[in-house]
């Protein structure tokens, strides 16, 4: 995607002069943030919040495939990835580090585009960019993001903090990053097999937005304030609905029935599993990347939750003995599986 | 240096089982730290102090070599180096979060030896490990930290707050940890022509020591308060001497005069220099990774501060115009140069 622009080597600019280029033009949004870029660590202030801190590590190979991944998308995607797990403690992001390691092959340009991924992000969230680290790497391009931001004490959610029949509930839809991904890979493969195809994505620009370009649900901590509803547990789904579901119920010690009819599914999800012979179903529950959240309310806030056009509930918890069961469309109850992502796992 | 040791695959464990494993036995050391290692995001509370935040990415083949840094000292080493960061602002690190991505070629007890050693600097600097991401890396290990830490305000220095007529001081001694690395590559090229040769290194412990396990200056911040001492400006030497002078001299709008016959350095330093055919002084001034701390104090503490055994002045600042001057033994004024290091640089 860099092909007919200038190239600049990152050995003409050198670390200092890379970051300088790359963060001239930040300016400083939250008034918790006293020092952002340019000393050797930031300096935030809090005052009577809590802070929270997040870290991820985005490696090319692993996490991202740079042949379908434009790096603007992929710059606002690692910020995005780190944002949601802030909002999954059901807290506001404030600010964000960021530290690269770019192999020589990258140009300064290619970096610029990264870049601009990351600081839309910041922009959009409203999130300032305080520091980081430029490296050179040996090989490939590794992202690591930490966010950080603040709630007050008493409305931060943890993942062991679900209760014997709480509702689960969930915001947005599921398994639509999961089904932008296969349609990316196939058009790969066909890609790799004849270069003069032109790759068919048309008309599926929905999955494939939830794949390269999905947003932290940032509104979902504003809109349970705003509803008075208190979550008693929280996380946001990476790696699938199920996965998620088993920390939840692990570290809180309860067992839960989710209803196969209430997972939400958009209809293009939907329809491009079954395209692709697969149980749409399955891929809300065991593909990853969708980053909406995932959380428990007491049975009591029922009436507060149930007509919010951004929040399903999708089942309820039970005792830790009753262990963790899907009701399928059929009424049939049968135990979940969890089949999360691993990076470690043998290809 | 993992010959005869078992040998388990990273995919055994996964990433959860990893990082639960070599996360189960940490406890948590400071109050401000209120939920640290397992949901997502570490949960902290400063209240009246201000939160410093500072992050570092340390990656195989840039920034060390495993053929002579055992594993344990680098776990050590990357979290020194991002504590001295913290530090350099007249702070006190109090957590971490560490992200590592790890090739398959390294076993699960190798992550545990580079655990021991992040997890020994915590202890010593009594630092809570409150987060962190484990993932796969194509090739080499990549290791990123975000150290967290806290200061009264009014106590918090900057690069740029020194101020015409201010003392420039620095902590321990330096060029140290260049002639260790002087001597560990030494000692790697005569290994790799003769590989029957034992490495030669006895009587170098302290700049061994410098280069595989500096540590970091927690002690200065708390000397200075004592001393009742506000640094105007602080930096830690990552870079060397004079590159950090340009930092604190440019950010500072102030130019420097620094004497030469001032310049701390250990005999050892001097005398490998000398056998190696360097000038030491050049040695304390290009020469990074020492991880002392260089700052700035008004000329009316020069009572409070000149006795002290940590401390030793070394210059001081002067007007912009003057530009920046090394005094040298034989009382000429010449040019500062800086030479810091660049890691994109063209080898």
């Amino acid at each position: 995607m860099l092909e007919n622009k200038e190239r600049t080597e990152l050995s003409a600019l050198g670390e200092f002069g890379l970051i300088e280029h790359l963060t001239k033009n930040i300016e400083i949004k939250n008034s918790s943030t006293l020092k952002g870029v340019g000393d050797d660590a930031a300096v935030l202030e809090y005052k009577e919040m809590a802070t929270l801190v997040s870290t991820d590590m985005l490696v090319e190979g692993v996490h991202f495939d740079l042949s379908y991944m434009p790096l603007r998308h992929l710059g606002y995607k690692a910020v995005t990835v780190n944002l949601s797990d802030i909002c999954a403690m059901n807290a506001m992001p404030k600010q964000i580090t960021v530290s690269l390691a770019i192999s020589s092959r990258f140009p300064v340009e290619a970096i610029e585009e990264l870049y601009e991924g990351i600081i839309g992000a910041c922009n959009n969230y409203q999130v300032d960019l305080v520091g980081g680290d430029t490296t050179s790497s040996l090989s490939g391009l590794i992202i690591s993001i930490t966010a950080i931001g603040e709630a007050k004490k008493e409305n931060i959610a943890y993942r062991n903090g679900a209760k014997e029949k709480d509702l689960i509930c969930v915001s947005g839809d599921l398994g639509g990053a999961y089904m932008g991904l296969q349609l990316l890979e196939r058009e790969k493969s066909v890609f790799k097999e004849n270069p003069n195809l032109q790759p068919d994505l048309e008309g599926n620009d929905y999955i494939l937005e939830r794949q390269l370009k999905p947003e932290a649900r940032i509104d979902i901590p504003i809109i349970l304030e705003k509803l008075g509803v208190k979550p008693t547990s929280m996380i946001d789904i990476s790696d699938g609905l199920a996965s998620e579901l088993f920390h939840i119920c692990n570290q809180s010690g309860v067992g839960c029935e989710l209803y196969e009819d209430k997972i939400p599914l958009d209809p293009m999800t939907y329809d491009r599993a079954r395209d692709f012979g697969l149980d749409p179903t399955v891929c809300a529950l065991s593909g990853g990347e969708d980053y909406e959240l995932l959380f428990t309310v007491p049975l009591s806030d029922h009436e507060k939750i149930s007509n919010n056009p951004d929040i399903t509930i999708i089942g309820h918890t039970t005792h830790k003995d009753s262990g963790l069961n899907l009701i399928t469309k059929n009424g049939v109850s049968t135990p979940l599986k969890a089949q999360g992502w691993n990076s470690f796992a043998k290809k």
